[in-house]
């Protein structure tokens, strides 16, 4: 069983009504649903508002998985509870960040960078073209696959070099993006996926949907270990010098 | 020219009569030296005990590569001096990493992993294979190269994938490292290099002092620019829709 | 099921009355004997001596993973049997290449570089790092093993940056080396492994075999296809301008 | 000083009107034309035609980058030429492959994959987007530019992963593409550039041209060095096994 937990810091489905009819009972129990098809996956969801900001150390320690969805109001996740998330990804933990979650907390702490991008709201089409089609992220998904309307997010996307790239996006308007990414940090796996925009239907996409599904298999935790600098014996016979 | 700024913790001088017998006017100063020889540096030093623990928004924005050493008290660098260094690294400071910082936080910031690794004392030998001898870093440097007397550190070093390996080092106790890694993050080329434990006169190595000299030229900036994300108008002719 | 086929050029074992000893029915055998314990494997075994040198179109069509030990007579593999070989890895079979296959035919045609590196037959003492424990090719593997005995191969290693570094060796006589590298090369996936010397009985040591097992799961085809140029339509509505 | 050596078929120049019109003398002398500007190269040109198919011995030797176009006639190349080429890049030579030169011989010596992609004429826009500003290949260029009319190549590219994807295209047609990457091969820097169909004046373009002159500074050789495996003495004592 992968332990999967749905994170949303659920906000824009209580002030925009247009969110609150895609979306009736929150971005996160949207994804939750199709997720639950899967009988490996364990499904639990966590919002912003819940105890410790749904992220407890007991809630962490029990996630295989980590779905983050935020956009409006990352600077109300605390420092201490981003920290927590990460320090749990370096341990193990997988790490899915979708759409707008590239300026959240969690995924800045383990990226380094800015993760700052361009965007627009036009609702145009992006086309998502698969240049990896071996890669398990990838698997059942044909050589492009299109949605109509969505929030563009072009290039330069400042990001680490990633592992692998395994979409790129095609915008009516003229950009380019690196849709789909992965990164190993620590133990844990990452997928960056920017499908997502709040106010277009994109989590009831099928492809998009097998994705996630893909993602979330792809970065269970192969193991859990702490990672701290430990001083060791000489494995060979050395002479020691003080130092 | 190239404006590099060395910076040092300062403290093992200070309370080691070993360290301040080889390096009395602080290590700080000693990679400075060798630095002023070439006529395209210019070279400054600042250490924690300077005004706003030497890492000023005005020194940051007149540093062009920040060479950084710290070992023992890295938490005595506050949270909001380590986070200017590494905004000044995503807009086009190059840094370069000596020895112990890859504990020091403005490298672990702009990792974002534990950069944790394996350690011991003893004072043994180490070999620098230079396995990527067109990197403009290792130019001028053999095959290999020892070090008589070193601080061991070995694998499994927690960093993301380095963009290039440029050595790697074989210990007498049995163990091997990553000892000179690059990466690229936001606008700004980074350089960790393992040499340089302070009992040792590691920073008086012709070798060594070469990387650095090398090293620095790599990761001078090739602009500074602040990102963010920005706002764009469409480049194609396309239909608005409202979300 | 997947379909195996380890490959020997089965020289050694004829010329050499020690070789012979320490594998009596071939290389070949002894890897294909631990590899028939798992029930997912369906294992046969081809050597140069057979029709069309042991790498028919039929025998590569219905093999998912080829393992190829060779040594000696690298150039007595036909160039077109070499170039069938790697047709096949770029649709999509897995290659895992044994110690001196490094320079074997199939895998520097894949490579493209010139594969050579140092070496030494001194039996000395190898200890392979685990750098990546979080690769499906280290699973169960500890932080470290040894092989007592074994030819020394160091760098530099002119290979392809590889998409993950798995091992790092350390040997007795002060030399390092990129031990397990993957590769992806169009739609096959590539693991180099250097262990295995024919004068010592590596392949019955227990860690070398399940890293071979685990590399020949990981690199299982996820789908057979011939790349081709393609000729296509456009997908928006564009102006013909013709050219 | 960078001894560049312009190669190109010179076929469609001879055959197609339309094509002799734009590059009356020849693609090659368009390209040797703007390089000529840059004082720190040395700038000759060889075809098909000439002896040795214009990649003689001599020629590669003093040729320190090598940039290539080839379109229809890549099989008249001869394999023993295609060979010399790959060999003086391993060796340390650069290489520009443009356009449809990812199927020449050299170029897919050297990435060991089909070098397949899709492509379509029919003359719409290409809007190259700079992902890398950083990089010494993008010095000078903005965020994006654009060729008004060209021939399409699209994803997937069956490439190895590029060390650097500095350049990724936007078509009007719907595809993207990676259309600037950098590899290294043995000693050799290698830079694919996308932008070149023979039936618009591509080379005539300014940014065009500063790419291809940074690209020509990027891959000029650190050193030249023959590789070979090499029977080494060990480095440290240890007892000599016989194997």
């Amino acid at each position: 069983m992968i332990r999967i937990t749905v994170w949303n810091e659920y906000w824009h489905e209580k002030v925009s009504a247009r969110v609150a009819e895609i979306y009736p009972r929150g971005i996160h129990n949207a994804i939750a649903d199709f997720l639950k098809e899967n009988k490996r996956f364990e499904v639990q969801t966590a919002t912003l508002g819940d105890p410790e900001n749904g992220l407890s150390d007991e809630l962490l320690e029990n996630t295989d998985v980590l779905i983050w969805w935020g956009h409006k109001i990352h600077d109300k996740v605390p420092d201490s509870a981003a920290e927590r998330a990460k320090k749990r990804v370096l341990e193990g933990m997988g790490l899915i960040a979708l759409h707008s979650s590239h300026m959240s907390k969690p995924f800045r702490l383990l990226m380094g960078t800015t993760c700052t991008l361009k965007w627009r709201k036009a609702g145009e089409k992006e086309r998502l073209w698969n240049i990896l089609p071996t890669h398990p992220i990838a698997r059942g998904v044909g050589e492009y696959f299109e949605l109509k309307h969505t929030e563009m997010y072009g290039e330069r996307f400042d990001i680490p070099k990633p592992d692998d790239i395994v979409f790129l996006s095609w915008f009516a308007g003229g950009e380019v993006f690196r849709s789909g990414c992965t990164w190993t940090r620590g133990n844990g796996r990452i997928f960056y996926f920017q499908p997502g925009h709040e106010t277009f239907p994109i989590y009831y996409d099928k492809t998009v949907q097998k994705i996630i599904c893909n993602a979330a298999q792809w970065c269970a935790p192969v193991m859990f270990k702490r990672l701290d600098c430990e001083k060791v014996e000489p494995l060979e016979q050395i002479e020691i010098i003080e130092c």
